[in-house]
């Protein structure tokens, strides 16, 4: 019988600027009893990597230029805070209801450049995207095979929300180990019918799945995933799941 | 330690229009010794939900209209195919690179709404999405309720491209006993920030992380999840996941 286990992490403490994450994760799974073995996904979410890489932004020390100050007067927002969201802006896609959907130097598209108020220890800070976020999953990667021997695959989370559906879902902005896309164009179906332009974006998938576990409340930032299929790749990276703008229909 | 489990249920049949597909899914789980427990999630592929009602177009029954003969031949299409694209839309979201991404007369928004030419039994043949799929998986919870006496959630899946990001995953296309939405607004994180607009569309995730033991080739088209925190509810529909018109910037 096919089984997927995901085994939330506990004993993650509050993370601060300059904490080895990496480090901290290997002691998490050592003193919680919970094994990591080979080919394993952990899934962290973005917050916690943020955190540990110091991108918090205090809003004391954030001058708005005139353009955020107009915009933030029309939807009474801090002014501070749209500019945050610009300095992390290489594009905006949308500005509408009061909603700013931009595109990240990453190339992500997302709400308010991945900036977010909340799950930060200090009110009047802002938390920032990694700047490389592979290179965050890369370093957890690292650690956790110098310290523990096994290959596992590193996806970093964040929270998305989607055009036309309301809600929102847990989707990679990082990865290492992972090729981010299974294709199965050119395989045959059970009925013998070509699979055509069939790519899951199994880190989105696995992303999802952790959030069940990670919750929005608890303090459960990193998650186990055991028993999937993936492609192990060294020189994986969520560049492969950008839609170049010439196929997107929706910029 | 916070776990969930995702389990493939094993010995599902291929599907024929008429199977009592829910009646399958229980006998499934009494053969094959999966134990169904109440608050699980069974999460059954659209694919074989579409079968089980019938779903299926004979292409060579279909007669194109001019609009689709003139689209097709631009695209080197099927016009028949183009046809029932065009039958099961309510309004042509974009129309270009020879994609169509439709909205279906159920409010969702997605590439030839939902109309699919693989894993059909037969060529020349297209499954369509079901009419009223919350109908099909309240159906199917029932017919768990009523067989092995436990209250389960279901959630029926399709397959989704997103804007912006290649590969595809896994969303809900119906549901039935649980709330498509887990709304934290006014609840405060460990830091005391209140959450404002974080509502997580849990049922969405748990299709994406079903796909995980779905696959593409295998058939495996029923999975259970079990240790998902969910909210129950008797009255709880797809229509929640979509976003009204005047709150889409992507329309």
């Amino acid at each position: 019988m096919s089984e997927i286990r995901i085994i939330g992490l506990e004993g993650i403490p509050e993370i601060h600027a300059g904490d080895d994450l990496p480090a901290m994760i290997v002691a998490a799974a050592r003193s919680s009893g919970a094994t990591i073995e080979d080919g394993d996904v952990l899934v962290v979410t973005q917050k916690v990597v943020s955190k540990a890489e110091g991108r918090i932004v205090d809003l004391a020390t954030v001058v708005p230029s005139p353009f955020a100050e107009r915009y933030a007067a029309m939807f009474e927002k801090d002014a501070r805070q749209i500019e945050v969201v610009l300095g992390e802006t290489k594009r905006i896609v949308r500005m509408q209801h009061g909603v700013m959907i931009c595109e990240t130097h990453h190339g992500f598209i997302c709400a308010n450049a991945g900036v977010d108020a909340s799950n930060v220890e200090k009110t009047g800070t802002l938390c920032l995207l990694p700047v490389d976020s592979d290179a965050s999953a890369r370093r957890i990667r690292a650690a956790v095979r110098s310290a523990l021997g096994v290959d596992v695959a590193v996806v970093i989370s964040d929270t998305f929300g989607r055009p036309w559906r309301e809600g929102h879902v847990n989707f990679a902005i990082g990865l290492a180990g992972i090729r981010a896309l299974i294709d199965y164009a050119g395989q045959h179906d059970p009925a013998g019918y070509e699979l055509r332009v069939t790519q899951m974006a199994v880190v989105d998938e696995l992303a999802a799945a952790a959030e069940l576990v990670h919750g929005k409340l608890a303090r459960v930032p990193v998650a186990i995933i055991r028993g999937v299929e993936y492609q192990r790749a060294d020189d994986a990276s969520t560049a492969e799941l950008i839609r170049p703008a010439e196929k997107d229909m929706f910029r």
